[in-house]
């Protein structure tokens, strides 16, 4: 059994804990903990607006605080992101993330994360080093 | 993309919602979404106590709300539980889940649940049907 708190990964574990241009995501599972998925908590500050797309990965985002908006960009429909809203991108749906106040989401990615991505210009993760 | 939102489910979705004694789950992703795990948010009754052991999957499970304790039946270790501290079943691990208050959890399955399964009274679910 693996038991983690978010409160110590912040404090002494910061090698969970990646950022980029206005996101911060603690990872709180990963692909060498062996579930086959990866569990991120992942903050998306206030005002900022993100282009993304997993086209090597699914993945499911549940919002737990915060309130924003996603716009899928092949149909341009918009959806209202506020506590209790799920979105999963079961076609690796390339889309803009807004918050509107600082959001903070619970993710999963199949396959799972190893740590070692970087966002790619196009937005994507690249294929995971095990595929 | 699929977008769900937790009260519409509550309110006119039950089929995703599922009692047994003393806990609620609601499937926000079953297998049939394509995504290769489930989703579900769970709620555990105050007071409650419960023994599960998924043979079959690997969960994990991130306290949003509450607290609780979790024993690990191999090793006798108890872990408390409060928002922000994550348990993961890698071993499929026989666990006692107890909640003080109310436990409101995020959980993902891997297999994903069908949304078929019942608890068996060993505390697993059943093989999924796709396997």
């Amino acid at each position: 059994m693996i038991v983690r708190d978010f409160d110590e990964i912040i404090k002494t574990d910061r090698d969970r804990v990646v950022s980029d241009a206005r996101w911060t995501s603690v990872r709180m599972l990963l692909a060498n903990d062996g579930m086959g998925f990866s569990f991120h908590i992942t903050f998306l500050e206030e005002g900022s607006e993100h282009t993304f797309e997993y086209k090597n990965h699914f993945e499911s985002v549940y919002c737990m605080k915060g309130t924003g908006s996603i716009t899928d960009l092949a149909t341009g429909e918009t959806h209202a992101i506020r506590p209790g809203v799920m979105y999963a991108l079961d076609k690796h749906d390339r889309h803009i993330l807004r918050a509107e106040e600082e959001l903070v989401m619970a993710c999963c990615f199949n396959p799972p994360v190893t740590g070692d991505e970087v966002h790619q210009p196009d937005g994507s993760y690249a294929v995971p080093k095990e595929a």
